[in-house]
């Protein structure tokens, strides 16, 4: 397959435009807003290049559809996909960068940080024992890329790490991957529950009262989106003690809204999405590297399956 | 060698003395508080085993001390010590839980927990991008079983490792070992910095203003002794911003005495000698597979050289 015409429209265009001007591709770029895109940038590009777009462009006339994130559901939700364009996503390090982020909430909470911050304002020495990894559950809903690296990492330090996907096939670093359907009797054995699925219409609200009411007293990460949660729900487990504690990454509306109850929610975490952040390096990395997998016909790892969403 | 007597004084005895039962082994016990010792006990002993003990105890008599915590310095400083007699340490997981409790704090600090905390409180949705371990260059004083653990874990995510010991003797996980005399170069180019060295008279307040002089915004953690820093010169480090912060889990006295104006500096976590926790199971796992590979003349990996200290 041959490129020539690319288009970039993003808020990293200046940054973007910086690093691809390294690489010496022999192609021709366009750097766009959003609001200066017009339909003539799309007949005229085989390839674009971006974050999430307006529902109302029309990208079937480019060959190739990049998006700089690793979730794609801004450009597929409530959308008819014209199956002839290839899209792909950024993988590169999210991985790696979700799996920090969750080893860090975790480890906070076996080393007991907050109780050893509290004991230290009153200058009370007692000791507690941490816990180890080794001693912990771990259920992962979505075992693709960015699953199976938190589970790779988790079970190196000798955790019981457990997945929930779509197809309950089984995967490396998994001691066993489910199916929704059938994973609500291992619930109530779990210490902590990670999600990283993406937004599709099976995983919207998958997170309510259904699977809470199967917890007790867990840590519940949230990287994967804030659609897939009932946060009224959430609010329920909190209170009931189903769910100790959550940190939470991602919104139904982010920014968070200023007067949503979770901000001062004593045992939530919010952090601003940040768990996967795509750097202009990772992103332009990972973009030259699926154009010339792309032309040299090479198998693409970051693909996306559009009928599935992900 | 054959070890019949064994004589146990510990604040743990009676745990101890419960599940040494299951291992039902055929030896004689006495389980004794230090006040209830006396030297006659010593003298029926073939194998005395404890966490430290008064320095007038005489454990010449016996053929095996072995030591419930990993240090040994309470056994070993400003006494002589009959070569004849083995001593021995529990190393058993404290590897792994030094690590873990390593890991936790220089997550905290790449992660920013403080930072998203404190907007949460604000309800500033202001997102960071946090920062990796592969990006991070930690110097590990000490690369015995724990050091190396350390280094094993933190090389798993690929941050780059140096080691500082006596004999500056490469070892896996090690980018470079140095001795301490060729290690000042390489200080001000560091993230973090973990002492996890065992008290001798050559690590004796070897964490002083000579060092920190090399460091530039560091991260310390302190694993090893606290007897092997300078607590003046540590505050003046803090205060010179030669390290931006520090994790100690040892003190010079302990419990750390309340005038101790470590405990509210705001750079300083204070956690109360947990990082190693010796749990009684544990203790016990590890006095048993010693006592076997003592009596079929297996090597020790947890036998101290009495003349390094460790």
């Amino acid at each position: 397959m041959k490129i020539n015409n690319i288009l970039f429209v993003s808020p990293l265009n200046q940054e973007i435009q910086d690093l691809i001007e390294n690489y010496a591709l022999e192609k021709e770029f366009r750097y766009l807003t959003e609001d200066e895109l017009r339909d003539e940038d799309l007949v005229w590009a085989d390839a674009f290049v971006s974050f999430k777009t307006r529902s109302s462009y029309d990208y079937s006339k480019v060959t190739w559809v990049h998006s700089l994130g690793a979730g794609v559901d801004n450009f597929l939700l409530q959308k008819n996909w014209n199956e002839n364009v290839i899209l792909t996503r950024t993988i590169c390090s999210f991985g790696e960068r979700i799996s920090e982020y969750c080893l860090s909430y975790i480890l906070k909470d076996l080393q007991f940080h907050n109780q050893f911050l509290y004991h230290q304002s009153d200058k009370h020495w007692k000791p507690i024992t941490p816990k180890m990894l080794k001693e912990a559950k771990v259920m992962i809903y979505g075992t693709g890329e960015i699953g199976q690296q938190i589970a790779q990492v988790l079970s190196f330090f000798g955790a019981e790490v457990y997945g929930v996907s779509l197809s309950g096939k089984q995967k490396q670093f998994f001691k066993e991957v489910l199916t929704v359907d059938a994973h609500f009797s291992l619930l109530n054995e779990m210490n902590y529950m990670i999600n990283t699925l993406p937004l599709t219409e099976n995983t919207e609200h998958l997170f309510n009262e259904d699977i809470f009411k199967h917890l007790s007293s867990i840590g519940f990460i949230n990287v994967g989106r804030g659609e897939s949660i009932s946060e009224s729900d959430l609010l329920q487990a909190l209170e009931l003690g189903q769910i100790r504690f959550a940190v939470l990454d991602v919104f139904r509306d982010e920014p968070l809204p200023q007067d949503n109850v979770l901000w001062k929610h004593p045992n939530v975490v919010i952090t601003p999405h940040i768990s996967a952040v795509t750097t202009s390096e990772e992103a332009v990395e990972c973009f030259v590297e699926t154009l010339e997998n792309l032309e040299k016909d090479k198998p693409l790892r970051n693909i996306v399956d559009v009928k599935k969403g992900f």
